[in-house]
């Protein structure tokens, strides 16, 4: 009778001919989930073929790539007479139950657009070895037996070893008679052991996926044998009290000892929310050997401690956009010292690894000739448009005020941050929804575009951003030539003091959302193309899991096109990461990505500051682009 | 009219066809050396095609490996009607006239057996490269635009980068218009750039080979472009107050703070030497880019700071024995902190890179049927014994006594050493030669093999190595037991005291020169040999550029075979190291020779004490073996 041996575990068991794979394991006491009930459209059963030939009436979900790989669905697979040896991909660590399903942002993308069980495979993976023991005169030094170990699972290819691994590997072997597990890094042409430790830790593998905004830096654990998020942590980056914009670092940044303060800044925000997350998921941060690190390309060049001046000097040259795999204690991130960090490929100056890892999200990466807008609004703006045939990108200055930089009572999308305004009409108070429902601490992005929008429907301010100086409202106190808007009174904020809006922090916003309005526009201009040739607006930046796109669309943010037309992706920088951290595949797709976009420089466009101008309005100061925006204003309040 | 380049300088000239490339380099300037005046027998013209096509009517001395390898006599080669452009390898720096062309010990080394101008290949070269400006819109960073620049000279591959080079990459460019010098480490499947800096630095390159022995470490400063030796430095190895031999190092690192200490005392004394020698050359210890580190196994754990228990223990068994590139930094050696260090692979748990990189120096490696035996007498004697189709190995501890330790007035081979000595027979009085005929200091090992040989041939000690108590002479004085002898008074030492050698002394050589001859004579016997079939039997030792292979036959350390077979190659460790610092094609060859040595272990064979007894006497107990000596004993004393 055939012998079936499931791998990692190695359980084996004879089975008849003819048996279907899942059954077997069953037996076997093997545990595959199949909670399509083998119906062979779920791909929760795919197993990977180690040896040995089965007989597979049906791909199933699977795709023909993942069959020449040996991916097989056990639901969909008959033994044959001969001996086979299968992997299977999620048992490692399965029954583990402390990792929930939700993947934070990633729920915001759709489900075909992330990694499949199939595509599963970061850069280092834990892998159990039992080493021959040494023997007189054989020749063979630990070094040399660990190297055959590993040729023998993994095929005959150089082996590299590091110092440190090195000093490790007398005493690993020997603790459990040559029973390690060993971190490989599998290049084209050669293995790279970063770690070795005794017996089986092969469960102790972590990966962190890690974004770099210029205001707030977001980290996400991830346990990589089954490509679960453990935990997802994020904070103002501490450089921000160095300056609130990329312009302002760069400047910041032209004395070497800033440069330092700088990049010790990013990396101590980094190593806090590691940390953090650690501590969620009950590990240590030896445990990560993976890291995937995506940012603008200055927040990039501030990481690794390069003068970031070239980007904003004409011709505006960064030192590097593909950055190669640097070792975390190279860099100073507080993982496992010699695992390779891979950073996102930027592709200008001003368009980063955030920019094409949140691409992979969304459909302009897919086979599609429709074309297809990304706007990721951060500090910068970010624009992509495309399809497979060509992508464009451009990049704009917004600012911080989307993410609470520069507004007086602005803050990130946490805890107690109003998130959501309506304003009545007659009174112009404001009813408010926070994030978690809690005591209102501030306000978020999606709290001021909707509380803008709310004002402007509302006709307490106008097109410019001032309040109606010609009603009287609780809510609105005017002081000389300055005005404010109370959106929470003292009594009920979490902390005492009213919650306010100034005419000053609506200039900022309005300046935000011109630049990226502005900026879309122009490149969609010269494309020769309108804003009604689009056929899906992804919109990306940090507001949380809720940004209400018809209130963005009022003022003026994104163009008025029908609802059904924008996706909001959340953090599609950091959902991205998530991906190449736990593919190859993806990461592949991701170069590739960045290879074939083509990047413009806006500031020395003429015609931008027109643009923008025109912009600085509530929606813009060509009724013909907001008609639908107008005439809802009309219907709200008659005006 | 074709064009000849000539690299590295650019310098170009209009040649009219037909013109010999050596008188060409002459009009145009560049120098290159012709001493045999173009009869194509000296090789010292010997330039690299890089591009286009000559006609050489002669390969001359050039093997034609090299002239696959675009190698010709400039003297041998025609211009044809086609551009050219050549490198002259000789020419970097040629003008800098500080170099000698006295290569220490390599001396000792038949001329043929050293690299020759065709193969200098250092594995990491200093290369100028003129980087394209950057520019608006071409999408290219700083590291791009630097990489082209390689893959234009050198071919297509991926470059890699440390983070160290990728932060001076900008100003560097910067700061001479594009202008740099990297130095490239270039590998079969990419580079590795390892340091850029601005304007051409190409002179800059430096090698360090470094012998790492037991009692001795030595270093020699190269100067990679012409492989000129600089400077040789050597010095006790700051490891002897930790315990005299490998095993008394093995047990002293058993602790980790211990272990810890040994690798600080060998790097200590490695970079106290690196720097004198940079104080010879006059120049930065950051100037130097290769280095090559040869020592026995427990030497080189210890230096890497590998726990080296393991070697002492049954199966005795090493944790590395080819050691992968570690950057010095990693390791600690002070050069350019990203150098990639090569380490001479070792064989077994007790024959090192030291023997493989000794063997360079020998026919053992050429292509010969005749048997041919190499001692190398350290405190660890090893001795390898074969031809081109098999090479067998195996070591003995023979103690520091040949280097000078555990000898009450013994030392290295330094001046004011005793090297040789003649005793008169009536008397029994010495007289001595010092190195540089220095006032004396103490006895170096060649100078113990010339004393212990003249005494015993005057008969004033006996077989056992005791003073003969039935005459007086005013050298010898008889305390009890105890005996001394006398080499130098007092009056005409350097230091005021008596230089004097005791039984005991004498005892620690015996047992010494009984360790490696039983040692070869076992590893004979085994073989089915004996002395007489050797062909050559090559010394090598840290004797200085002086041993007398009769005296040291005498006191039966060699066997009693006619002159003519003996060759003496001083410190084969280090000129083996000199020669794969400059020559890729011999690093190769080492690692071919070291895979292909059989490793005895010799602790373990029960018939090595037999043998090691029988030579505890002057020169043996078996009178048969030394018959000439005994002849020679004859004639001197009449005994």
């Amino acid at each position: 009778m055939p012998i079936v041996t499931f791998l990692p575990s190695k359980t084996t068991i004879d089975v008849t001919v003819g048996t279907e794979l899942l059954d077997a394991a069953r037996m076997a006491g093997v545990e595959i989930d199949s909670p399509c009930g083998g119906k062979g459209t779920c791909g929760k059963c795919t197993v990977r073929m180690i040896s040995g030939k089965v007989d597979y009436e049906d791909l199933g979900v699977l795709p023909p790539s993942a069959v020449i790989d040996g991916f097989v669905l056990a639901c969909k697979t008959k033994i044959l007479s001969e001996d086979i040896s299968v992997e299977i991909p999620q048992q490692v660590g399965r029954t583990n139950g402390k990792f929930g399903d939700s993947c934070a942002d990633a729920d915001l993308v759709r489900h075909e657009l992330l990694p499949r069980v199939w595509q599963y495979d970061p850069l280092a993976v834990k892998w159990l070895l039992n080493v021959a023991p040494p023997e007189l005169n054989d020749g063979l030094s630990d070094l040399d037996r660990i190297t055959l170990a590993i040729q023998h699972d993994w095929g005959k290819k150089a082996v590299n070893y590091p110092l440190s691994v090195i000093q490790q590997a007398a005493d690993a072997l020997r603790e459990e008679n040559g029973l390690i597990t060993a971190t490989i890094i599998r290049r084209p042409d050669c293995y790279h052991i970063i770690d070795i430790t005794s017996g089986d830790t092969t469960t102790k593998s972590y990966g962190i996926a890690i974004d770099i905004g210029t205001t707030t830096i977001a980290v996400q654990l991830v346990y990589l044998p089954l490509s679960k998020i453990v935990a997802t942590k994020s904070d103002y980056n501490d450089q921000v009290d160095c300056g609130l914009d990329v312009i302002s670092r760069i400047n910041y940044a032209r004395r070497p000892e800033r440069l330092k303060e700088l990049q010790d800044r990013v990396l101590q925000t980094i190593n806090r929310l590691i940390l953090q997350t650690c501590e969620v998921g009950k590990i240590s941060p030896a445990d990560l050997c993976n890291a995937v690190v995506s940012g603008n390309t200055t927040m990039v060049h501030l990481l690794l401690g390069l003068q970031p001046e070239y980007i904003r000097l004409d011709p505006y040259t960064p030192t590097v956009l593909d950055v190669p795999y640097i070792s975390a204690e190279d860099i100073g991130i507080n993982i496992n010292p010699k695992s390779w960090i891979y950073v996102s490929p930027n592709v200008g100056s001003y368009v980063g690894g955030d920019i094409t890892a949140g691409l992979l999200c969304t459909d302009l990466v897919t086979d599609t000739e429709e074309v297809n807008l990304f706007i990721d609004i951060g500090t910068n703006g970010e624009i992509v448009v495309g399809n497979s045939e060509f992508l464009m990108t451009c990049a704009c200055s917004a600012g911080p005020a989307f993410e609470g930089g520069g507004i007086e009572y602005g803050m990130r999308a946490a805890r107690g941050a109003i998130e959501r305004v309506q304003v009545d009409v007659e009174s112009g108070l404001a009813i408010v929804e926070t994030i978690d429902n809690a005591p209102a601490v501030g306000v978020c992005g999606s709290g001021m575009i909707s509380l803008l929008a709310e004002l402007f429907l509302t006709g307490w301010i106008d097109a410019a951003g001032k309040f109606d100086r010609t009603r009287e409202s609780a809510a609105i106190e005017i002081d000389g030539r300055a005005g404010y808007y109370t959106i929470v009174t003292a009594d009920e904020s979490s902390h005492g003091k009213a919650i306010r809006i100034s005419e000053i922090d609506i200039e900022n916003i309005v300046r935000a959302k011109a630049a990226i309005y502005s900026a879309c526009a122009l490149m969609l201009e010269q494309l020769g193309m309108d804003f009604d040739d689009l056929s899906t607006v992804y919109i990306a930046g940090g507001f949380g899991r809720f940004l209400d796109l018809e209130k963005a669309k009022i003022i003026g943010l994104v163009p008025d096109l029908p609802k059904e037309k924008f996706v909001y992706l959340g953090n599609s920088s950091l959902v991205g990461s998530y991906m190449v951290l736990i593919s190859d595949e993806f990461r592949i797709k991701q170069i590739e990505t960045a290879k074939r976009m083509t990047y413009m420089e806006l500031s020395t466009d003429p015609s931008y500051m027109d643009q923008y101008t025109g912009a600085l309005f509530l929606p813009h100061t060509d009724p013909n682009r907001f008609s639908n925006v107008l005439a809802a204003k009309k219907k709200r309040c008659g005006q």
